[in-house]
C-alpha cells in the first residue's frame, strides 16, 4: 500500500511543479509586457495589446484554480502527504494553496460584477480627481467599500474584519498587531514634526531649485547604480512618469525613473529607490527561479529592501561623503556653493505636504497612517464613504498640521481604492519598520556599516542582505524572515530612533 | 433537423473565433517577446526567458493542434457547412487547417526528434562557419536533409517533393512554376552582370568609404520614416545587429537597423527595407486584428513591399533628388563633392560579391537561384550534403564569375539550413520578381508616380499599396493577390526589363 502511496505523491508533485513552472513562465511573460507598455509601446498599439496580455493573465488565473490544480493541492495538503514535503514544497503548496481557497470561495458571479466595477471606478476616480469633484467618484467607491466588507466575511479572520485585506499584502498581519507598531510611530511622529516646525531651522533646499541637464542626471544615476550593487547585465534603467521596478527573471530586472530639470532628487532618489526593489529581486536564489519563489516574501518586505537603500543608505551622511565629490563634477556650476553637509541635510529636508508621494522620510509615515485609519474604520463599518473627505482633512489637520484646499490633493490623490486596494497602503509604513529593524541588526553585524558606504564598499552590505534576506525570495513569511533576520518581531521602536537621531543631526535639535 | 444543424455550426464558428483570437494574442505575445530578447533584454536573464517564451510557444502549438481545433475544423470544413461560410471565415479555416493537417501528419516522435536536432544543428553551423570546416556541420546537415526529404514525402506532392517545402513559405507555389521564372531572371542577370562588367565603368562608390557620425544617421533615419509612410505612432525604431521588421499588432510594428559609421547605406537602405514590411502590417484591415489575417499573405508578397520601397522606390534617381539635399544637410563635409546623379549611381553600384546579405539589387538574385538550385536538387535526391562546397563554389564561378577561399564566405554562411528552413530562400528573389510586376502596374494606374516620389508626396503611393495590397492581410492566396493586383499571374520579364532599364542607366550601357 505505501508504495502506490509515494507513486501517487510522486507523481502529483511532478504535474505541480510543471504547473507552478508554466503559470511562473506566464508571469514572468506578463512582466516583461507591463514594463513593456510602460515603457516601450506605441501609443497605437496599446488597446489591443492590453487584450492579448488579459488573454494570458485569465489564463494563468485559470490554471491557478483549474480543477488540476485543486485535485493536486489536495493530494499535496492531506496529512500523510504534507509531512514528507521538503521546506521548497511546502511554501510552494502554501502560496498556491492560499490564492486557490480564496478564489474559490468568492462566487464567479460576484467576482465578475466586482471586476466590472473596479475598471468602471477607476475612470470615475480619474474624472473625479481632475474636475476636483468627490460625488463622481462617491457611488462607486460606496460600492467597492461594500464588496470589501463582504470579501472580508467570505475569507474570514479572528478579531477585525479589515485582517482579511491587509493579510493579501502581508500575510499574517492583523489590526492588533499594527495599531501599536502605528499608534507608537504616530505620537513619535507627531512630536518630531512640531520640534522641527517650532525650532525654526532649516535646511538648504534651494539648491534643488536650479536646473540639472537632464542628460547629466541620466549620466549620473547610470554611474551609481552598479557602484551601489545594482547588476546592469541584469537589468535595465528606463524612463517613466511613475517609476517602478519590473522584474521579468532573476536575470532581467527592470526599474525605470523620472527625470525632472527642475528636481534633481526626483530620479536620484526614485532610481536608489527602485534599485532596492531590483537588488532584492536580482538576489533571489536562483534555485527558486521558475517557481512562485522567486519573488520577495511580501509588499512590506519589499518596502522595506527600497526604504533602506534610499532612505538609511542613500540619505545618510556618508553616502554623500562618498558620492557628492562625484555629484559636483557632473554639476560644478549648480553645486560650487553647497557643501557636502549642506546636500546632506537638503536631502533630508522636512515639510509638512499634501502629496504623499512628494513626502519627506518623516512625515511619509503619517500620510500611511491617516489612510490606514480611514481604510480600518471603512472596512469596520465606523465610518462611511461620505465622510471620507471630511475625515481626510481632519486627520491631515491633526498630523501634519495642514488641511488641503481641494479634494484632488486630499482625498483623491491615491490610485489604490479605485481597484480596490484596500490594505495595501500599509505596507509602505511597514516598510520603513522592517528597514530600520534591519539597520540596526546590520549594525551589529557590521559595526563598520557607514564606514563602509563612506568608502563605496556597498559590496560588503549588499553580500549581507542577499545572504541574509534577498536569497530567501518568498520562502518564509514576513514575520518568520524579519524574525530570522533581527531575532526578535517587527518593533516600532527602531524607527523611532533612526528618525529621532537623523532630524535631530540634520535640524540641530 | 435544420435548426439543430445551424445551432451546431454556431456554436464552432464562435468557439473557433475564440480559439483563433486567443493563438493569435499568445502570437501577439510572442512577438514581442522576440523583439525585446534581440533589442532590450540583459544578457543575463536570456536563457530563462528564452525558457518561458518556449513555453508559450509550447501552448500555442498545443492549441493549434488540439482535439478542440480538430474538432472545430471537422465542422466547418464539412461539404454541407464550408459552402455557407462568409471569405472571412473561409480563409481562417484554410489556415488553421493547413496547419492542423500538415502537423499531425508528422508522427509526434519523429517532430521531436527533429526539434532536437535543429537545435543541435544550429550550435554545429555557428562552429563550423567559425572554424571553417564545413565537416563540423555536414552530419548535421545531411540527416536535417532526410528529415525533410520524409516530411515533403508525409505532407504530400504533384511533381517534385520540393513543392512540398516551398508550399511552407509560398503556399502553391511549385517548381514547376519557379524553374522558367528564374531561368529567365538569370540568363539575363548573368547576361546584364557581364555588361556592366565590360563597360568598364564604375560609380562614385567612394562616397561611402567616409565616415558618418551615427548620431547624424539616425537623426536622418528617423527624419525619412514618416516621410516614407511609416507611421512612428504604431512602431518604432531601434538597433540590432540583424534588421528586422517585427509585428505585434497592426498598430504596434517595431522596426530595426543597425549603423555603421564607415557604412552610411546599412542603416539606411536596412531601414527603408524594413519599413516596407513595417506599413505593410500597419495598413492590415483593422477588422483583421487578433485574427490569423492580420499578417502578411506570404514571404515572397511580404518580401515584395521591402524591396519595393527599399529598391524601386529607395533606390531611384526620384528619390534622391527629393531626399538628397536634406541628406546633404545632415552630412554636408561629406557630400560636398558628390552631385545627386552621382550619388544615385552610388547607391545602384553592382560588384560580384561572396556574401548574400550584402549583395547589390542585380547579383541578389543569382545568389538566391544558386541556394534554391541546391535545395532542389538535394530534397530530389540528385545531389549529396556532402557535394555541397563544391557544387556552390562552382555555381558562384558560373553566375557570378567569383570563387569563395573559404567555406564561411561560401556555403556555410547562412542560417537557415541549420533550422531546416529549405523553400525559405526563393522567397527574396520572389519578392523582387513581384515588386517589379507590382511596378509595372502602379505606374499604369498611377502614372505621376515617380513624379510624386521625386515631390515627396509618398502618401499617394502608399495609399495605392494600402488599397491594392496592404489591407488585404492574408485574405488572398499569394496567386491570387497578384492576379488581382496586376491582372495575370507573375512573371519574369517585369523585373527582367526594369533591371536592364536601371542599368543601362547607371552604367550608361
Amino acid at each position: 500500500m505505501e508504495k502506490v502511496v509515494d507513486q501517487t505523491l510522486q507523481a502529483a508533485l511532478e504535474k505541480f511543479n510543471a504547473l507552478d513552472q508554466k503559470i511562473t513562465h506566464f508571469s514572468s511573460i506578463i512582466g516583461l509586457t507591463d514594463w513593456d507598455s510602460k515603457v516601450m509601446a506605441p501609443k497605437k498599439g496599446r488597446n489591443v495589446f492590453a487584450k492579448a496580455t488579459g488573454t494570458l493573465r485569465t489564463e494563468v488565473f485559470k490554471l491557478q484554480v483549474s480543477e488540476e490544480m485543486g485535485d493536486l493541492l489536495a493530494v499535496l495538503t492531506s496529512a500523510e502527504n504534507s509531512e514528507v514535503l521538503d521546506q521548497v514544497t511546502k511554501v510552494k503548496v502554501r502560496e498556491y494553496n492560499e490564492f486557490y481557497q480564496k478564489s474559490k470561495s468568492i462566487p464567479a458571479d460576484l467576482f465578475q460584477e466586482y471586476s466590472i466595477l473596479t475598471a468602471q471606478a477607476n475612470d470615475a476616480w480619474e474624472e473625479a480627481r481632475e474636475k476636483n469633484e468627490f460625488a463622481i467618484f462617491l457611488p462607486y467607491l460606496e460600492k467597492i467599500v461594500d464588496y470589501k466588507r463582504k470579501f472580508a466575511e467570505i475569507y474570514g479572520y479572528e478579531d477585525h474584519p479589515y485582517d482579511a485585506l491587509l493579510d493579501e499584502f502581508e500575510p499574517g498581519l492583523t489590526v492588533k498587531r499594527l495599531d501599536p507598531l502605528f499608534a507608537e510611530l504616530r505620537e513619535s511622529s507627531v512630536n518630531l514634526l512640531e520640534r522641527i516646525k517650532k525650532s525654526g531651522k532649516t535646511t538648504p533646499e534651494e539648491v534643488f531649485e536650479q536646473s540639472f541637464e537632464i542628460e547629466k542626471q541620466k549620466e549620473f544615476n547610470r554611474f551609481i547604480l552598479p557602484i551601489i550593487g545594482f547588476d546592469m547585465e541584469a537589468g535595465r534603467l528606463d524612463e517613466t512618469v511613475h517609476p517602478f521596478a519590473q522584474t521579468v527573471t532573476i536575470g532581467d530586472v527592470r526599474l525605470t525613473t523620472r527625470y525632472i530639470e527642475k528636481n534633481v532628487r526626483s530620479a536620484l532618489f526614485g532610481t536608489i529607490h527602485e534599485a532596492g526593489h531590483g537588488i532584492y529581486e536580482q538576489h533571489v536564489n536562483p534555485a527558486y527561479e521558475e517557481s512562485v519563489l522567486q519573488s520577495g516574501a511580501s509588499f512590506g518586505i519589499h518596502e522595506s529592501q527600497s526604504r533602506f537603500l534610499e532612505n538609511m543608505v542613500g540619505r545618510s551622511n556618508e553616502f554623500w561623503n562618498y558620492f557628492y565629490p562625484h555629484l559636483v563634477k557632473y554639476f560644478p556650476a549648480q553645486l560650487k556653493n553647497v557643501s557636502v553637509d549642506g546636500f546632506y541635510r537638503a536631502v533630508n529636508s522636512v515639510k509638512p505636504s499634501f502629496i504623499r508621494v512628494e513626502a519627506d522620510e518623516l512625515t511619509y509615515n503619517l500620510h500611511i497612517m491617516l489612510r490606514y485609519e480611514i481604510e480600518k474604520a471603512l472596512i469596520g463599518g465606523e465610518i462611511e464613504v461620505k465622510d471620507l473627505p471630511a475625515v481626510w482633512n481632519q486627520k491631515m489637520q491633526d498630523y501634519l498640521g495642514i488641511t488641503p484646499s481641494t479634494d484632488s490633493e486630499g482625498v483623491l490623490q491615491d490610485v489604490h481604492w479605485s481597484f480596490g486596494g484596500f490594505g495595501y497602503f500599509p505596507s509602505y509604513s511597514l516598510g520603513n519598520l522592517y528597514a530600520a529593524q534591519i539597520l540596526r541588526t546590520i549594525q551589529k553585524e557590521i559595526p563598520d556599516f557607514y564606514a563602509h558606504i563612506e568608502n563605496g564598499r556597498f559590496e560588503v552590505i549588499q553580500e549581507w542582505l542577499r545572504e541574509n534576506i534577498h536569497q530567501y525570495g518568498k520562502l518564509y513569511t514576513p514575520n518568520e524572515l524579519i524574525i530570522k533576520i533581527t531575532g526578535e518581531q517587527l518593533n516600532a521602536n527602531y524607527l523611532v530612533e533612526y528618525l529621532e537621531k537623523k532630524y535631530s543631526e540634520v535640524y540641530g535639535l
